[in-house]
C-alpha cells in the first residue's frame, strides 16, 4: 500500500469512527484526505463500500495485533485486560470522545442492510474475539470458557466505548476495565503449572 | 399523544434502530408511517432532530420501565439480569437481527457532532443505568458497587447487541447473560436481612 492509498484509508477510518458510514460521503473523504478524486477512484474503483470494507478490515487487523501485543505485556490475564481497557479509556478521552470503537457504528448501520460490510464487520469482530481467546487459552482456560470470556470482554469494551463517548467521560470504560478484571479473576481459576 | 403522532414516533424509532440517524430521511419516515407530510411537520416542527430526540426519550423511558418490571419478576438479582438479557437475545433473533439497541447507533453517530441528540442519549442511558442500579440497591448492594455493576450491565448488553446483530446469532447475548449473572453472583455478596 503506497502513502496516498494509506492516507485515504486512514481518513476514511477516522470519519467512520467519528460519525458512521451514512454521514460520510466520498466528497468528504476527498476533502479531508486532500487526495485527488482520481486517485481515490483509482485505488478504490468500488467507491464508498470498497473503501469502508478496506477500512474495516484494517481496523480489525490493527486491533487484533494491539490485543496480542498489549496483553502479552502482563503475566496475569486479569491485569492485562484491565490495563488494555484502561488504555482505551485514555485514548477515547484524549480524542475528546470523537474516537473509539472503529467498527461498531458501521456494524450497526449495516447489520441487516449491507451484506458486504456486514461480512467485513463479522470477520473483524471474529479476529478480535480470537485474539482475546488466544491469551486466555495460553493461560490454561479451557476453550469453552475462553470463548465465553472473550465474547464478554469484546461486548463490554464496545458498550463501554458507547457509554464513555456518549457521556464524554472516561469513567464507564474505567469501570468496565475493573469489572472485567474481577470477572476474569473470579471465574474458574485456570489450572496452572 | 394522539395515534398519528405515536405512529410517526414508532416508525422513526424503528428506522433509527435498524439503520441509524443519517440513513433515515424525513421522506422515508413519511413513506414508512403513511402519515401525511403536513402532520409530521405539524407535530414535529423541528424536523428530523426533534423527531429523533422524541424517539430517543421514548426509548429511554420504555427500556427503564421494562428493566424495572422484568427485574422485579425474580427474587435473585443475578437470575433477574440473566433472564432480562436472554429476553433481549430472543427479541433480537426474532427481528432477524434488524432490531435491538434503539439508542446506540444514534448515540455513536451524534456523540461529538450533535449536542441536542447527544444530550438526549445521555439522559436515556442515565435512566437505564438508574433502573439497574435501583434493583441492586434494593437488594442491599452499596451505592458505589451498585453503580459500577449497573455500568457494566448496560455496557455488556449494548456490546452484546452489537455482536449478536453483526453475527446474526443470539449466542453473544446469551453469553453476556450468563457472564453478567456470574459477575453479580461472584461480586461482593450484599448483606441480606
Amino acid at each position: 500500500m503506497n502513502p496516498t492509498q494509506r492516507h485515504i484509508l486512514t481518513t476514511t477510518s477516522t470519519l467512520l469512527e467519528t460519525q458512521g458510514l451514512h454521514a460520510t460521503g466520498l466528497n468528504q473523504i476527498i476533502q479531508a484526505s486532500g487526495a485527488p478524486k482520481g486517485s481515490l477512484y483509482y485505488y478504490y474503483p468500488g467507491g464508498k463500500d470498497e473503501l469502508a470494507e478496506a477500512a474495516i478490515n484494517a481496523a480489525g487487523e490493527l486491533i487484533a495485533e494491539r490485543i496480542q501485543a498489549e496483553l502479552s505485556a502482563h503475566a496475569d490475564a486479569a491485569v492485562a485486560v484491565r490495563r488494555f481497557v484502561e488504555a482505551i479509556a485514555e485514548q477515547v478521552e484524549r480524542s475528546e470522545f470523537q474516537r473509539g470503537g472503529p467498527l461498531m457504528t458501521v456494524a450497526m448501520e449495516t447489520a441487516s442492510t449491507n451484506q458486504r460490510l456486514n461480512n467485513a464487520c463479522r470477520s473483524a469482530y471474529s479476529r478480535i474475539h480470537s485474539a482475546f481467546a488466544a491469551r486466555l487459552l495460553a493461560d490454561g482456560w479451557d476453550s469453552a470458557r475462553a470463548a465465553m470470556l472473550a465474547t464478554m470482554i469484546t461486548a463490554a469494551i464496545e458498550g463501554g466505548v458507547i457509554l464513555s463517548r456518549t457521556h464524554h467521560s472516561a469513567e464507564p470504560l474505567q469501570v468496565v476495565a475493573k469489572q472485567l478484571a474481577e470477572l476474569i479473576q473470579l471465574s474458574a481459576a485456570p489450572p496452572h503449572g
